[in-house]
């Protein structure tokens, strides 16, 4: 950012930057650019669209892509496949629009890792450009809360090798001894069904066989 | 679709519908009516797209989110993480402009599923509207091919519920009697080292003992 944009930025002014062209095809500089006027406050106003999540993104100094969008959501949808899943895993920020009471859902929806998870919420209103502010998601529904929606930026687990297609590892672990049972038992939270279980043996007995 | 647009689609015809707000909050009725056109072989324009996602999304017959973006790509950025990562996992489609040539990357990236997987490709030019034909995967690169950029949709995964962030299944399958060792052993062709095993379970303990 040009001392004279940072010294702009500090005295609430505002600043007119035109990219030419999409956004998602934005440089690597231009990118830094626009991050680093987010860290210093800056607010984003985004011409053309309608869904505000392009200007949230912005706002919370992030590129418009790689992003998870899951459109207009709510606590229902959000704790349901494949949005929960996305939420948990993706090595990527997810973008969504929801009523700020519903965001209080994502701490179930997340379960063990909700405290190492941050979210940008709007930081006052977007008539002034959008803003935000990260919290550690488990204060953001105690912070915003309220029926008013807004655009949330759920940032990425940070240690994404931890997503994994568990199909491939429950016959290893059948074969070291642990049942079908605990399996089971322990599955179920993930979204799991006994079902599911037994397919996976089922596969990884079937392809045993080919052999 | 009303018989009268479906008449006129099948003579070639243009309709325009007009949706109020944005596409990301359409009533499930009218994103129904939009994928019944798409299979009908209409054509989408959304004003004010300058990415040409939305309409080659809508082409594709699918809801405008829950979708993954990645915005302006090639080969390179296709394999490289998070991006090969959420190609392979993400339980949503997956939306990216590259030039055509450079999907063939793809089955690379996606190793042994890339025959399960179809992708929308463009279908003519977009000056008559965006519309798309859809591929097998492995058809794609041959099909399309040339330095020209195009918009693709890869469609997700078809069962993809299985993948999983694994570190709150570990304490629970450490609960339920299975080992670290056992752990350790099964994880390793997942890439999770011992050292990250350990942590795993050093964190839930941690936050066991701060209750």
């Amino acid at each position: 950012v040009p001392d004279e944009a940072r010294a702009a930025l500090a005295d609430g002014g505002v600043i007119a930057a035109s990219v030419s062209g999409a956004l998602e095809g934005v440089s690597q500089a231009a990118g830094a650019w626009l991050a680093d006027a987010a860290a210093q406050g800056a607010r984003f106003e985004v011409t053309g669209d309608a869904t505000g999540t392009v200007p949230a993104l912005l706002a919370a100094g992030l590129p418009v892509a790689p992003v998870v969008h899951l459109g207009r959501t709510d606590r229902r949808a959000l704790a349901s496949a494949p949005q929960a899943e996305l939420l948990r895993t993706a090595p990527a920020p997810v973008v969504f629009r929801a009523p700020a009471a519903d965001l209080a859902v994502l701490a179930e929806v997340l379960a063990g890792s909700a405290e190492d998870r941050r979210i940008a919420v709007p930081d006052g209103h977007a008539d002034l450009g959008h803003g935000v502010r990260w919290l550690p998601l488990s204060e953001a529904a105690g912070a915003v809360g309220g029926e008013e929606e807004g655009v949330f930026v759920l940032a990425p687990p940070e240690r994404a090798a931890w997503n994994v297609d568990l199909r491939p590892l429950v016959p290893l672990l059948v074969e070291q001894g642990v049942t079908a049972r605990t399996l089971s038992t322990v599955l179920r939270p993930f979204g799991i069904s006994r079902r599911d279980l037994y397919d996976a043996l089922g596969d990884a007995q079937g392809s045993r066989e080919k052999k």
